[in-house]
């Protein structure tokens, strides 16, 4: 079993009230890819400019990612400079620079195209109309998005949600595509755009998640001292997909631990810069908060573990 | 067993997206009493003017609320008008006239002064601390406050809190009175302030619970159509403390299961305008959402019953 991504690679500089980094390694497909190669084999599909280190194609290589789907080509890497307001709660991207991610269309390496797990990042709704071409076999296709393109390419963004098994977004983002203030009825309105699962990410206050009637709600682990949100929701995806991969099995039961292991490993994400809460966590680090977040929701009379 | 509580008795002016009200029966002592109701016997302390509708005070003593602590005094009753703005998540007070609120000093008529339970609504922290001396002997004291008592009398607010068993605020205002943007951070600097518990009321996204090193993370249900979030908090400490009256044990796994009750009991309060969603709810209606709301947070193994 592998699992396909298609996003991005960047070089973020990224402002907090704990502090700034400059140049790290960043990209919706470099945090997914980092986060799920903790559970399986990870084809990553994106592009980097030839200023992009070697370094950090050799880190994700020595996680068994598997970079033939990552072009080099001539010119500067995509970066993205973002400021942190954690008191008013809000994001300001200071600089978007594409560079050679301007002109990128995916084209999947032919060992991909038999991927069974699919996770089409926030990118253009185009391209990842693109790629859904590419992978109409796979057994388990999952979108994210965000307000960019919903406000840009709406018709294409639903095209690609009505494709998909699972569309994954922020709750500002599911809210503005729905056109309702109301969470669980834009989340119920996505639904009815076709997918069967719709996973809405709330940030500190962790994620719903609603398929039919069956509604999902989990917290998010309890951090006290988290230094820098980016990369949360694609760490997050990461977990709940490589969990999916490796159990094989997308049984709501299934669904709702995939989502509790994309939960623990986000907490970690956000504890460090870049990807750095990533890169000695193991299996037993996200095991122990997975039952932590366990004892932190029980409230029955016999399982109430305190 | 009996619950005290100590608050407002108002007549509210509320404009939501989906309607408006005009002088109808509200205030954090009533909204508490009609829930605590569906539990427990509830011993009310409050003021009224002498416009204070009859049938409002009829409607409290058939739901077996003890009034002989409302004194109706001449002149006009505490009014509070407000607005909401579901797309930006704001409350707006239009109006506040105290009235007859603004020289109230409660006195506990000497039957109340055994009630083992006493919840100490959003008043003045001078006021809840001329009550705390009065109920001394009380075996569980809990109180809730708002910025304006924080900004304004944080001394006598703090003093208020080191002598309760539970604090309970909104997310916002904990984090002013903690000076912290985290909301854990600042549920233990609350914690550390004397209470042995601290319950964070997070509106929408449910409610968090720290006991020590537990923490409980609780969901709100996921109402579609709520109409008016006013007295979502009362009803929520109403429905917490009326179920902890009927239990009478203060274990942390009761607390958790009171957190549940007050969640379910607060999302049939925001469901109508005023305290209409809980003039004809039963237990029963309670304890579905209650067995619902497991269901929504279950990912174990064996007990996730979709």
């Amino acid at each position: 079993m592998s699992v396909l991504v298609v996003g991005s690679v960047a070089l973020d500089s990224v402002e907090t009230p704990l502090g700034s980094v400059n140049g790290v390694l960043g990209g919706s497909a470099v945090y997914f890819a980092t986060a799920a190669s903790l559970y399986t084999k990870v084809n990553l599909v994106a592009v980097a400019g030839t200023d992009f280190p070697t370094e950090h194609i050799q880190f994700l290589a020595g996680r068994g990612v598997d970079t033939a789907g990552l072009e080099v080509i001539e010119g500067k890497t995509f970066r993205w400079a973002g400021h942190y307001d954690f008191e008013r709660n809000i994001t300001e991207t200071l600089k978007t620079e594409l560079n050679v991610f301007a002109d990128f269309h995916p084209t999947l390496p032919p060992g991909y195209r038999d991927s069974d797990l699919v996770f089409l990042a926030n990118i253009d709704p185009e391209l990842q109309c693109e790629v859904l071409e590419q992978v109409s076999g796979a057994s388990l296709k999952v979108v994210d998005t965000m307000n960019f393109w919903i406000r840009g390419k709406g018709e294409l963004l639903s095209r690609a949600i009505s494709a998909v098994d699972i569309a994954i977004m922020d709750e500002s983002e599911a809210r503005l595509l729905a056109q309702s203030q109301n969470t669980f009825a834009a989340a119920r309105s996505i639904l009815n755009m076709g997918p069967k699962t719709v996973i809405i990410k709330r940030g500190q206050y962790g994620a719903v998640m609603l398929s039919g009637d069956d509604h999902f709600i989990a917290p998010a682990y309890p951090v006290y001292d988290f230094k820098d949100p980016t990369g949360a929701g694609d760490s997050f995806a990461g977990g709940f997909l490589g969990y999916l991969d490796q159990v094989n099995e997308f049984t709501p039961q299934m669904l709702r631990q995939a989502v509790i292991h994309g939960t623990a490993v986000a907490s970690f994400t956000i504890s460090e810069f870049s990807i750095d809460g990533l890169r000695s966590l193991t299996r037993a680090d996200i095991e122990k908060r997975y039952y932590e977040l366990q004892r932190c929701t029980h409230f029955e009379d016999k399982e109430c573990n305190l």
